[in-house]
């Protein structure tokens, strides 16, 4: 069972890792201190105001809560600080960002639910939650999204798979205390298989010239 | 006389092509499926999402008929299936994109105005029903946004022009759906014989020593 | 004691300036008249529209009064026609644009507060008001942001001190026509100071080897 006090730990933490990836980013980027609090304060809560946002839920969450704010901010002055221990621990930070992408999309997805939206557009909201800070902390920090690049492993292909669980299930009997989890495990293990195997999305096949520019 | 069946066509239809061009862009710079899709949504919907943000109408339509979301997926699938057939229809694509540009910039101002909005605020946010979804794939697929390049031909201005007629006419005793139609048809001319003629807008004079840095 | 008329007055004269710097970013990267307009409106707006649909308060105020959306269309005809002049004018604009900060960044933050957000949500989103235009211009025209680049003077961190001086003044005793204009005059002294001694903030320092990709 998962309770609320649970939950909100659960979420707190997803937040500070999705920071401390915003903040890493700015770093390699050389991006001063205030580069590193706005990539870890957008990558962390830039999914949740877009969602709350569509779903006309405002203030949106993270400007209610005071932890919303502050967990980033949290994040950012360690990432300053340690960042040499941050990035030894690259795995873990990965396998803390699986959890926060499994956690976001699945609440998102509920969230979404709940405030009346149909549950496809739920499941894609929910996914919007999931990868849209990193979207944010990629466009800003002028990188290609890690979203869309082809040398990347999964990340939005587990979370679509466990949103859409999620929509299915709205259908069925089943509690969402039941499913809820079952979807956010089923997120957590696709994206760290994805991670471990090095699958990668298909690319369209291109023919003849290939005027394909890369420019990661 | 347009019924509302034919605008509903006509509205899926501008959103397709929109989502080809988005799902183009994506794979002439090498995304994988994902980001295919990620591009065909965002610049099919982007554009009304921000109107609808703006208006405060929440859930944005394209979060309320699945139709909306289904269409880019459509989109997506052809073009990743086929893109070197929808490639040599370049021409074809654009002739749907300057009617999906024209519906969606008079229909957006329509829909503002009727949110109680200001006429010129109306044409304002109409331009950014039209224009707002290819701005933000170009964002995310990291190039120069084509509205805002010198090289391309006209688009926004044909885009302001019919707005501003729809602004204009609002003040007339012209009813909505003789006017609305004609505005989309200037639209459309418009923009065709921009291409067509390869109509550019003047950029800013420069003197002496030229810091222009052209960064395509 | 600040009448309301002078505040229009500056705050058109910081939404003016505002639309200067990004006219004239337009210009430097040889952008076309609607890319100029484009940079020129989103760059003195966008803080604001961000901040309006945080709070749910639709639509934005630049959606509301015509003077939003004209003066910098204004700014735009005079950055077109007179840039070498504006250009010589740098310092000047900086000028204005420390005071359009410093004005944004307070009123932004006192109206998240009219709106029920807590204080410190406030300052934040007061911060957002302020340098938000500057980021989404940023974002635009494919230039690293100024906002997160080490090489740029403080610009965000006088924002933050004057809206955290707000936020603290919001549990005294002291009136709003007192402590608003002292927090405004701070964020402008502290904003010049950090020009004139260029001040910049302070990166994380790397260690080994260096993988920090600059690129400007």
């Amino acid at each position: 069972m998962w309770g609320h006090t649970a939950l909100s730990v659960l979420e707190l933490a997803g937040i500070f890792v999705f920071a401390i990836s915003g903040a890493l980013t700015a770093i390699q980027k050389g991006f001063d201190a205030v580069g590193i609090l706005v990539l870890a304060e957008v990558t962390a809560l830039g999914g949740g105001v877009l969602r709350d946002l569509v779903i006309g839920a405002t203030p949106p969450a993270a400007f209610q809560h005071l932890g919303y704010l502050l967990v980033p901010l949290a994040a950012a002055a360690v990432a300053f600080v340690a960042h040499p221990v941050v990035e030894r621990l690259a795995f873990t930070v990965l396998l803390f960002d699986a959890a926060g992408l499994a956690l976001f999309c699945v609440t998102g997805t509920l969230i979404a639910y709940a405030h009346g939206l149909g549950s496809v557009q739920s499941a894609v909201l929910g996914v919007v939650t999931g990868v849209g800070g990193g979207l944010l902390r990629d466009v800003i920090a002028r990188q290609t999204p890690a979203l869309v690049r082809v040398d990347t492993d999964l990340y939005a292909i587990p979370a679509m798979a466990g949103a859409a669980a999620v929509a299915l299930a709205h259908h069925t009997a089943i509690p969402v205390p039941v499913y809820a989890p079952l979807a956010a495990a089923l997120i957590f293990a696709f994206r760290l298989t994805a991670m471990l195997r090095h699958w990668k999305a298909p690319q369209a096949l291109r023919t003849g010239t290939r005027p394909s520019r890369s420019e990661a």
